[in-house]
Parts: structure tokens; sequence; C-alpha cells
């Protein structure tokens, strides 16, 4: 049975949510054991379920806060949605604009995340 | 040569804008003789120039006025890009949030249009 409207915006919501609390496992469990990653697309994509919690763990790690910057877009398999990362670096903060694609499988797991940004969606101070 | 981040933006700037004035010959010069456009995502695939022609004649024919809602977002061959359609339907309006991503070739060339949007991105009123 495809994924719901309802279940892929539940999902971001996970997403953006245990990201903001540093909850890596709520995280990696959105994802299929055969996920892959690609942030930013463009760069090598990691394949699997452990390339994806190692992905994760270092990313989490910044202690990113995440927050919608709009609503997400549901279509076919997928789901798009415009957000900001908000990052302390060094002390200094950062922050970045970012539009992720989920596409889903029938379980409703996440198999292929791709993350939209470049360095001009990037601001510090 | 890649397609530059300018480049890029300059597209988006330019889709947005010949939307709104419906100048269908600079929406369609953006796109490559084999382009794809696939709107919304998971509906079948539009092939080849002269179908992009087709599908846009019936787009711009409905009077749609674009707006950026957020910074494009560059990565790899990619932009994706927020925005939200206006449009005039039966003397109603309807108002839809969109992301698209535009892939291009080394010519600059858009290669591919994918649009995310569905039902609940739609308000009438």
């Amino acid at each position: 049975m495809p994924v719901t409207t309802e279940d892929k915006i539940k999902a971001v919501e996970t997403y953006i949510n245990s990201f903001s609390k540093g909850d890596l496992e709520a995280i990696v469990g959105l994802y299929a054991d055969n996920a892959t990653v690609e942030d930013p697309v463009g760069t090598p994509i990691k394949e699997g379920i452990e390339a994806v919690r190692e992905f994760y763990t270092g990313a989490v790690g910044n202690g990113a806060q995440l927050e919608l910057t709009g609503t997400p877009r549901c279509a076919g398999d997928y789901v798009a949605f415009p957000f900001a990362a908000n990052i302390n670096m060094d002390g200094n903060k950062a922050h970045i604009e970012i539009i992720d694609t989920f596409r889903f499988n029938r379980d409703g797991q996440v198999i292929e995340m791709r993350a939209f940004w470049g360095p001009e969606n990037f601001v510090t101070g």
C-alpha cells in the first residue's frame, strides 16, 4: 500500500523535531535498511543504514536546530520540504536554507534522501 | 563546463518571471531538446521539447502568477526552489505551494524538471 500524505508529513515532522532534540535513533528509524542519503546533491551517496547512521551521528553532533520554512509538498512516492538549519560553529552562528526530498517505500520507510543546498544558502554571523 | 550557481539562479528567475508574463517561448527556451517534465511527480513524464511546449501552453494559458517563497538551493547539476502559483479558476482564486527541481546539462539547459505538490498544497478562496 502506498504511503499516505499523512504518513509523509508525520515523517517530516519527526525528522525536524528529532534533529532538534538530538534524537539520533528516531532519525535513523525513519530509514529503510537499504536507504541512500545524498547530502548535498552531487556529493558521494551514503548507501545502507549503517552509512546513514554514521552520517547522522556527525550531523546531529553539530547540535543543529531545524525549522520548517514552508509546507511539505507530497507527490507520488515523495515529499519535498523547505527548512532552515541553525548551527553553532566554533561559537559562531550559521544558518543554512535547505530543501530535502524523501522517497518512501511501500512500508512507509524513507529509501532515498536528497538534500539541495549550496554555499549561497549559508549565512554566518 | 558545469553550469554555474549564477546561471541556475538566473534560469529560475527567468522561469518565474516569464510564467507571470505569459511568455511561453522564454519558458520553453530554458529547456534542452531532450528535456523531461514530471508535474506533479508521480504522473506521466512529458518527454522531448514538443511535449514540454504542449504542457506549458496549457499551464501558461491558466494565467498563473508565480512568486518565489524562499531562496533557490543549488547543488550538483540541480537547483531546487520553493514558490507559490496564484491562479484564477472560473472566477475563484487558487493558491498552490510547489517545489520544483531543475537538472541542467553542460550547456546550461534544463534537461529535467520535477514538480512536487499535492492536493494538500492547494488552497481555494
